[in-house]
């Protein structure tokens, strides 16, 4: 195999896994096991009847399109049936500004092909979605972190990171940004700073890649759906590459996901596509296309938004009972993700044998960052397990952190954090 | 918009759309129009109770798998039917062996990118797959034709462009050859050069890319499905990736296709394809793995060989009908495609709109040649269209020929060959 191994590119032969999937693998099959590890929605949630009678209709009519190839770009009806949604976001856009894609995780890929050269910087968020850590890396993009504080994205140390790229002569391509319920951190990007970011796009001519999975979770305890507008609302000059995903409200498994930009982006954006998969799932799109038109989606939107608010309160609960001496958080206004900040001494990837020998499991916060920090950091999805279940969780992790608190030697961090 | 194309990629700067998914989107929706361009299945030959039956039992069911992430590797219970089918074609592995893709052109794109760095060289037949070229192009991949007669590859022209390239001081990371009734040609690669290429890759280090997505489709009256035995079927050494797909023949929408390679190969695809769409849908690889145990794809395939054989007898009999004095091709032993070459002073490209007016298309030769010939030759895919439409659309065809052939001046090729 030596011979084979030389012949790996330079990416092939750095890939390494993503702590997320790793987590799912741990989980899979292990009923004792409680995971707080990957962003998975609520299986009780899924509209299975509708689905149900849904497909029953699309496989009894037998249009041949239904099960053959369709187009790159996706299933008309369906993406003509997504522009008012979008319109009543606030985004106003034409079915040439649109090009379905296999997830969201697809779209950040293609969009990164269409921009990135090696050596090119993405700017991110610290933290941010490991998923689209990974696509970055894999087209050998440089990733520069901005903090984040209460409303999200730090402006000035936005600027200064900028302008610390440009002397350094590298060439700055995009901002990837999760305004809505970010992942990790469950925050929510202030509209004074949105504005400001579009401002600020549009004057040192960085482009903007909003990822939106979250934006219609909101808790009705804590915000309102103005505070979700996405910056691609206000986007007159086609900065703003928008993307929104199927997979947290209606089901993963259709894998269907849009993105959202000028036409001369989803132009190329359907070629790249071509060549990646060469289109999604026809039936999957089919499903999802019928999902919207019978309103399933809009009926299923307010029980999603209860259904998370309540496991939301559950997990916070649990851990102000069990916790509030050992960790930090801020309970998040929407999304599935709640983040903890643990003791500076802790490092959360030496703490995870731990827990998962006391059968609960989070994701280690350092992979969310691009910097290096964020050892004693950890994100707990609230999204999947039921509310008797989060609490019997945050119990046994709780206890885990404070033997390791307690221990008189803190855990050593691993080698290579 | 100009300054956001300045920030365009390398490759993103020079996308452009594939000939043969042109002429999908021109083909939709003319009723009148006459399609031999896109290698589309037959829908008459979709199980459509069948697989109502199964989607049926899925959603009845209501195991949240069905809806929830799957393993990115794939949904392990089709991962384990794969293997006893890969036996039956003289493939031994294992289920580590193995990564289900979002159809085959992600494992294309998948395998580029985990072997090729930007001016890597891959070795491609002349002519080749124009999806699996734009995979090569989007990676930087510098692309070097090897020709074909008809036992398929040259074996003396590969040794020497092999030559060639390592006297220029390229890195060569793999040949992409389709052995069986290859695309566009049709062409069967013999048993003997299957041996021989098999030692050229250990001898040189170069891997093989093994495409087989019509190997099933073997037509009785001329072949036997011995001829049709993999390449991969006597790698011991892990030099061969081998890449099987469903689309052609249970159906395209499922997107479900695999790759085998040795286990190092597998978990770094593994790994890729977390960042190019996560998992593909867990629901399509369900229905797959229930037509695979349920005895669908076995019935199946008898009826699919008989069904293609009878429309290549077809369309061979309307080219000997009517365009016998006018162009070459040679019946192919199996698969979806028959290659025509037309008289050298003929372009098809110039050709294609006189046959649109005509209503009847086809995909030019020249995209599947990446060293800038096959001018005059042409793709006919015998697989979608009806007998009799057939028989019409080649007296089409073979009139827009002929018109061409007997004007005075020949048609002009277009710049930009």
């Amino acid at each position: 195999m030596t011979s084979v191994e030389s012949l790996f590119s330079r990416v092939g032969a750095q890939l390494s896994g993503s702590a997320i999937r790793q987590m799912g693998i741990l989980a899979a099959g292990r009923p004792d096991l409680i995971s707080f590890a990957p962003g998975y929605p609520d299986p009780a949630t899924f509209a299975w009847p509708a689905y149900h009678a849904i497909v029953d209709d699309l496989l009894r009519g037998e249009d041949p399109e239904t099960l053959q190839y369709g187009q790159t770009r996706g299933y008309g009806p369906l993406i003509d049936a997504v522009v008012p949604r979008l319109g009543l976001r606030g985004i106003a856009c034409t079915s040439d500004e649109i090009v379905l894609t296999t997830g969201s995780q697809q779209a950040v890929d293609l969009v990164t092909r269409l921009f990135v050269d090696p050596g090119d910087v993405v700017l991110v968020e610290l933290p941010t979605f490991t998923g689209a850590i990974a696509a970055f890396r894999a087209a050998e993009a440089e990733l520069v972190g901005v903090r984040q504080d209460g409303d999200g994205l730090d402006l000035d140390h936005l600027d200064a990171m900028l302008a610390a790229q440009r002397r350094a002569g590298k060439r700055v391509k995009f901002l990837y940004v999760i305004p809505n319920f970010q992942n990790p951190t469950g925050g929510l990007l202030s509209q004074d700073r949105r504005r400001a970011l579009l401002e600020w796009s549009l004057r040192e001519g960085v482009l903007i890649v909003e990822d939106d999975p979250y934006g219609d979770l909101w808790f009705a305890d804590v915000t309102r759906p103005e505070a979700t507008r996405p910056i691609k609302a206000d986007d007159t000059e086609g900065h703003v590459v928008y993307l929104q995903s199927t997979s947290k409200t209606l089901a993963p498994t259709f894998r269907t996901a849009w993105v959202v930009a000028s036409g001369p982006i989803i132009a190329r954006l359907d070629v790249a596509k071509q060549s990646a998969d060469l289109c999604s799932s026809s039936l999957d799109q089919r499903i999802v296309h019928e999902a919207i038109v019978r309103g399933v989606l809009d009926e299923h939107l307010p029980r999603l938004r209860e259904t998370y608010a309540h496991k939301r309160d559950a997990m916070s609960r649990a851990l102000s009972a069990h916790a509030a001496d050992l960790v930090r958080w801020t309970p998040p206004r929407g999304g599935f993700f709640l983040w903890v900040h643990l003791p500076e001494a802790l490092d959360t990837r030496a703490l995870l044998p731990h827990a998962v020998a006391a059968q609960v499991i989070y994701v280690p916060g350092a992979p969310f960052f691009v910097d290096g920090t964020g050892a004693n950091t950890l994100r707990l999805a609230f999204s999947a397990a039921s509310p008797s279940r989060i609490e019997e969780g945050i119990t046994r992790l709780a206890g885990v952190i404070r033997t390791a608190v307690e221990a008189s030697v803190p855990l050593a961090p691993r080698a290579g954090r």
